[in-house]
């Protein structure tokens, strides 16, 4: 509640449009749904800027539902991410409209178009990084960031990257989706004067420590100004990108 | 070198105004200083929009004063981080107008006023993060980022924090430097929809590893598009928030 | 064996009503069942406040029934951790009163009636953390703690915490189960003076690492007095909350 | 604020006893000092069960001295911990009656006497935890906690242990700080119904990693319902007795 | 070949009764028996004071199989470690008179009935533990090691194992078998002069990280002489044992 | 591009044979392939001397065959490591002159012979850790490096290790292959005065952590000049070596 | 006590040669010395077959000298490890016949000389190792047990170790102190049939993780039956070689 | 000892001209120097190509001095890595031919030519890395290895590296020093087919690890073929090169 809400409350208590009691239960409830497993935090869009998204992973199929059939309700559109089958089957029987990205595993219903938030492009490593590439498109596309993928220009073969770098400096944000030794957006940040967000993937093995080996050395990259997410997180990546496209 | 440019120089060639060997050395040759120990990279301004900044950790005073004078002699700001006494005292004495700021460690002798870039929040959980908030003061100022602090605001005490939301959120940037147990970036991430770049910092003991359990809990965070960057790297964040607002 | 109860059994001796040989074996033996495979510590509620709770990983249900009825035929009530299906139908075999719940994997007979402890509130930082929220609630039902669930109050809407906050406060402790970056129990340590029970959960994913981040996080906390219990477990928390309300 | 006051202010309000910008001012901001470098928390008494204590690490003698004075106008005791001797001098030079735990490096400022809460058995496995220990005992005697110390009473030995058993168990809650392998709070938890907390130490080598396997061994420790604090955090063990001695 | 055997050798060069091919051939060539895949080391009762003992994991049944069968034949016994269902069979089609510990893993064959070595007490903290006990104990019979075992004798129940403390220090050795905070080896080692052999296993969760916790904790143990074998090393336990025994 | 390639594109610039559009597409273009899932690097083999290799892991049978097919066509070789069954299976019906090494997961197709490029001693440590050997042993053989293997030569039986330490020293480069506390190439590497690369596996249980002691085991080994590649990348090795030897 | 001596209490108890009262409190007190800042344990020699060994490290020179002459009053010898500059002139002050080794950091007053237990062969790898293998020797020697050094005999120059093989072989124990790799106990073990106790130091850099690696890999090693104590712990090998070579 | 050199041996015996205690004592005894505290490798030149180098980190001044002029009197070069200025000093007192590369802490005595062994590119991410890159260069100068400096060409100004590719493709070996991330082996891995040996550095901070992302990034790094030594290993990465140059 802003301030300006809360002097306008106030000022109708003392008009006696509101009575005391009602204006303490504005006061102290927030907008939420409660659905008894889940609070459905319907107002999040006018705080944080998004519509909550839901998070698949360890939710039951019939849960994820629940809580989309509330977002619907709402006149929200729905993203969900992490999510399988049998959730990608339960939403789409909720919502014949929803559409299901497999290998990003993100299921969206966009009902009401996103305004254009500007553009993105998503650089990645190898095909092996594709599924965490692919979340963080689908994201970007529920919420209305174009998105142009740059695909398989790892560091050992240079000229596949700077044959790119144009059309990647030409985007709003770039996001670098990358394993193994996480090299790629330090070398990216030194060819762009864009925003740059790293996602690390656990692609590798041995040394590569499920990911942590690339999240330390992008951490620990020598071109400023290259920012980080989780391990894997695509979505955390298109998230970042909103907040930054958003202002 | 862009496209343009090299279309240029191809015509310029094939018009006889500029020499095959000539556009050989041009386009095989990149623009930087060889000083014997280090490469001073003249254009990185173009690249990555801003000047190159000195990492003063590690390199004697006579370094760092050689490599600013070469920047200086070009016209060049100059910003030199994890400065000590001794390099702050040899710089001074290069530049009468060199300012030292001592917490953070930071110099810089700006002599081309910045373009003003917009503004950043710098929250800050407790008065031991100062110096990492300090040096990402001192090199957004030198950048022409406006600053507010926002300082002892940490989520034991949840009242401080509420009351200034709002001046936090008028910013465009946010910048939220944490030691502990890294919890202060989710709960602003959850109060703003601007830009939200966290820095750990290595300020506790114990269980706090030296920063990596902030680093870690940071990323782990469940507001979602915050972004991370090394430990007690201020100016790093003051990196990324440049990126952001130079669009 | 007590002070007291030493005192009584020299005294018997010297009066000859207890032989040298039995009191010998008085004081050398301890009072436990011999199985086999296990010693059924049948005094353990004299010495511990609570008897002996059944840590069913790794153990067979055959084996977990005798080690229950052991403790039925001594009169005492049963409670079964990491219960699976197998050993919850082996125990509803021996016992038709025995209560399973599923989530939480915890099975008990309570034949006798625990007297009232106290309240306890369970908060909770998202619905993955359930299971390890209802092992702590089935196990505090048993031992005659009552309890009230807060789910859903993760620190990224800190409204739906606020919503809560005077209800929490008015438990006898407070058990903040949460996951990723653990940042709850700091909150809601600032919100009450209540003893705070920490129980890290491994829900999350790349720096999460198992739990051991949100546990140093947890650990590292900056509201003063929150203490912590191992990963996922929500036995040690009842049983924490057992022993501050039993004094 | 509670509801109740919050009622009351919605009350005045409609009365005309409050103006509308006087209670907007109410509710929005929160009772804190403002000293430019630190937020004084003087209300924290009535949320959190202490006064605010200066965690005197990383903190200059001056700054803490400045912020005691802030407490000490308002009445309230002053407790500093981590308190070098630059510290110690600037407080006994402003309050003659402050006194020093050089041991524990505890600093206190005790004028109102507080209300006896309880009492703490102190168990401490060797000398060399004797720093942590007084740390806590320190804390302790600040706030109103009996302390008894039970020291050098390892489980190598077990009958120093057994031969004091009974005193401990008398006390309302046992802390234990031990380091090494990190066994005593288990064997304690084993012979004492009594809320035990254990607060590992950074004494010891090789595997000892500064604390951590203490840590990690009382977390996984074998007697249930034993809680932990960080590592050396005797503070942290004096403010969870707090908690459960003050409800 | 020892000093003795050499100089023999060499005599016989003098003596021409081996030629100087032959003398070659002996002095470089080792004891082992080359079946492709794998050198049986035929000779490793003499240097080692035991025969190889095969190492079942990552092996297929029949190559175990054919290893055991060189065994055999050269007269020798035959232990398998880590042996799975399909490896058993084999052996026992191989050898009738195999026998197999299914909860230690552990197949035997044994025709030449071993010099009894002495006895071993093995302590056993949880029933958790057992499978590698009965590795121990399987490997311990093979070689002549009598042993006792003292099973669910864990710290949180002091009186169980201060029951039979007399008889685990009437053994030659004693092999604490313990996982979670490992405190038993350190606790059984205050209790007698035996050696004391230490085996962590991963029996645990959280903090435990697989028995590195345990393993850490019990070489940071505070009773002194306790010495320590790989987590889950039930086999290096008895061979240690054997070491001591036989001397 | 080499400058000799450059420079005769400028001069066919000059001379009019090349139009500065195409000179400014060849000089900004890279010779890869598009797949549009991936970016088939068909100049590699000029690059850094060997045709790009497929990693298998991770990617379809389909996408590998995709990608085999396009370096057929162009009269490359082809090399899969970490090969499944399904994509032995592809590949074969693709080439019928595949060949398939299934304990090191490694399919090739070899038309055009390899130049002898010298020979390596493949030496290994036990049998579990074959899969890795082969997996080195079948790319040496595509890229023409001779193998010979010594295996079983672990240093617990220093014999079998001495007796092949000639032939081992016979070869142009040695590549040592080792699980559990790595000690091989130390010893490897003090007779021998041949490159030694040292490879990890992970093979081992409890401390092993995965091939990370055996990894940071070689990297401290105090025999000089021995190097290392990542746990289990027998391919890596093969790289190393024909690196060494393409000189 | 032992039941005999229980029996016996228990006797007189009823023959009224002793009170109940007095009888109490032998049961119950154990036979240590008060010193308020230690429990002296002078009766460690009956249990643990050893007088105690004060640990020096972080205890004042005067504690240390306190305890010693509790120690020597009561006719018992005394050991002092990690005993620093201090301490030893303490010592010496308090006992002329007091006998330090600077390298190893032992203080030793034998009055009483001790059974010959046995000899030790201690095994090192470097001179880098020498102080802990000293504090190993000095503590044996003042124990009884005879030891012979064999330095500087690492795995990277074979022939050294070999050479003195048979001598090592000879001894009752064998103790190998080694950083770096931890090769050494692996080789020595398979070429002794002679119990190994395996002491991992901190000697080392990179990888070697403060002597974790080289006790990872000792504990990873292929030689079965090596036992092995905590990083840098010399006077850990020497009690556990004494309880070896007591039984 | 080699066959042929035991041929002979065994074949004098046979001969007369040598006795069989002669043979005896060949045989079995190296061939070393023994100082008392150090066995000096006077034949490692013959079996590993290079003579014994002193490693100075923990030998005093005047352990080296001696282990120094044995060499010297066999007319063997010295050098000695890790030499303090106290080591320098007595090295030049011993030879005043001494050369002492402060920055890399090398002292060499050189008085036989060594043969020229071939060519290395010394490749440097940033001058902090300086002291590692010069430590390897002096040991190559003292082993005829000619070596060329490619300083500051770090991936965040990929111009500066290209700029001198093709000078650094022209040597035999590369060898690469890097701290941060690491990325800088896999992208010049990328731009030659020669060998390449990647030394990580422990320059850095926060989630650098002390080197170990930076080693782990390598050994994960994309480019195939690129080994690795310790953190900070420049003598290793010399004595790797040298094995390569040498065959």
């Amino acid at each position: 509640m802003t301030p300006d809400a809360l002097r306008a409350l106030l000022q109708a208590v003392v008009d006696g449009t509101v009575s005391v009691e009602d204006a303490l239960r504005r006061v102290t409830h927030a907008p939420y749904q409660e659905l008894g497993f889940a609070k459905v935090d319907t107002h999040r869009a006018l705080v944080q800027g998004a519509a909550e998204v839901i998070y698949g992973e360890g939710k039951r199929a019939d849960e994820v539902a629940r809580i989309a059939q509330a977002l619907l309700e709402r006149g929200q559109n729905v993203v969900v991410t992490r999510a399988d089958a049998a959730t990608a089957a339960a939403l789409c029987a909720l919502a014949p409209d929803a559409r299901y990205v497999e290998r990003g595993r993100v299921l969206s219903v966009v009902r009401t178009a996103p305004p254009r938030l500007g553009s993105a492009a998503l650089v990645c490593a190898g095909t092996s990084d594709l599924p965490v590439l692919e979340e963080c498109a689908a994201v970007c596309g529920a919420w209305g960031i174009e998105v142009e993928r740059f695909v398989d220009v790892g560091v050992a073969g240079l000229h596949r990257l700077l044959a790119v770098r144009e059309a990647i400096d030409a985007r709003d944000v770039v996001i670098v989706v990358a394993g193994m030794e996480g090299a790629l957006p330090s070398v990216v940040g030194g060819l762009t004067k864009k925003p740059v967000i790293a996602v690390p993937t656990s692609v590798g093995y041995g040394t590569n420590l499920g990911g942590l080996t690339t999240l330390f050395a992008m951490l620990s990259g020598c071109s400023s100004g290259v920012v980080v997410v989780n391990v894997d997180n695509g979505f955390g990546a298109a998230a970042a990108a909103r907040r930054m496209l958003a202002r």
